[in-house]
């Protein structure tokens, strides 16, 4: 089953990618590595704003990770064409807008982890590292950035 | 134009690197890759000490993080010899000491990828990530690590 | 003399790698390049809770640092078989468990860079960025993400 028949059967539909109205840029291919910008969580079109641990409880925080998950997707289809042609999701870096209490990043985490290997099969595990930061930009509640391997 | 006529244009003089007096290095090459360690913000050869949100606001942060890309430029110079060798600026992680309240490190880090963009044309454009978190080491206001692409 | 005759030199063990129970997994190789997971300080067994600033001095932040450089070590040789063809490590990610106010995250992240330096000599060198966080899983004091090249 290719990628895209998975997200047909997840009922997945990915978004269109919006560049940042910046000097940098969603993704720079670098050799056979793509590094992807860290997306925020998004909600309606907006910023998904709130902390962990004061705002928004573990299982939202695995709402908006998958949610990003398949920002994150979307722009991979950009840069590459064909989400076929990524042969391994290699790194996520997961950053949870956290209290300095909460301690359940890693449960936030996976809800962008397991996406990915739903959608990626075996080429869909991957190193990661979450951790619970002060604030994210426009106040989202969760930030993942990605580094894939292309053919 | 090359990228010291760039620098000269800006007015800006690259630093002495000073390599940390520790186990660890400025940058370490990979292949083409060159991955360069966090670098932190400094004022009159000090660390730029302060929060945003509490002790600075944003127009110094971006001060603060173009300080710092001009830091990196002198790493990048001393780890090839001449800048012109640099293919792709690859990613920025921005790191900005922030109170749980501050929101705009997006901006803080545009001090830092404009400058780059400018200095490198449209071998500048970058993938990054940028963040709040609770303290920076000697209490510097901003951090930023660098991925770069080599010929 | 190699990285083994080295480890029964500084008597260091290394443990058994625990695959996480999640969707990611400890390592992934992408080309020569091996990123290794974020892992946390554990104290017999269990996560080594506590925030330095508060719960921790820094000297027991270092030796956690230095306890989860020693995981590394056992991750790498899992990935490697053989922690000889280890050719540099390339770079540390330090996440400190930090209130808002401590500042020493560079000197406890020395306890990890300095074993590897130890247990490498000269392929042990590395870029690094070491910084302070809200709260790491399940609590833990520092968590460090690495990246190495294999031959």
């Amino acid at each position: 089953m290719s990628v895209y028949e998975k997200l047909r059967a997840l009922k997945i539909t990915l978004p269109q990618v919006t560049p940042p109205a910046a000097a940098f840029v969603p993704y720079v291919r670098a050799g056979n590595l793509l590094f992807v910008s860290g997306h925020i969580a998004r909600k309606d079109g907006k910023p998904w704003v709130g902390k962990l641990g004061a705002d928004l409880h573990t299982a939202q925080g695995q709402e908006a990770a998958r949610g990003i998950a398949i920002e994150l997707l979307a722009t991979l289809h950009a840069a590459t064409g064909d989400l076929n042609k990524i042969m391994r999701i290699v790194k996520l870096l997961v950053l949870v807008n956290s209290t300095p209490q909460f301690t359940e990043q890693h449960l936030v985490a996976n809800g962008a982890s397991e996406l990915l290997v739903q959608v990626f099969g075996e080429r869909g595990p991957h190193a990661r590292s979450a951790f619970g930061i002060a604030q994210i930009p426009l106040g989202s509640c969760v930030e993942i950035e990605l580094i894939a391997e292309i053919a």
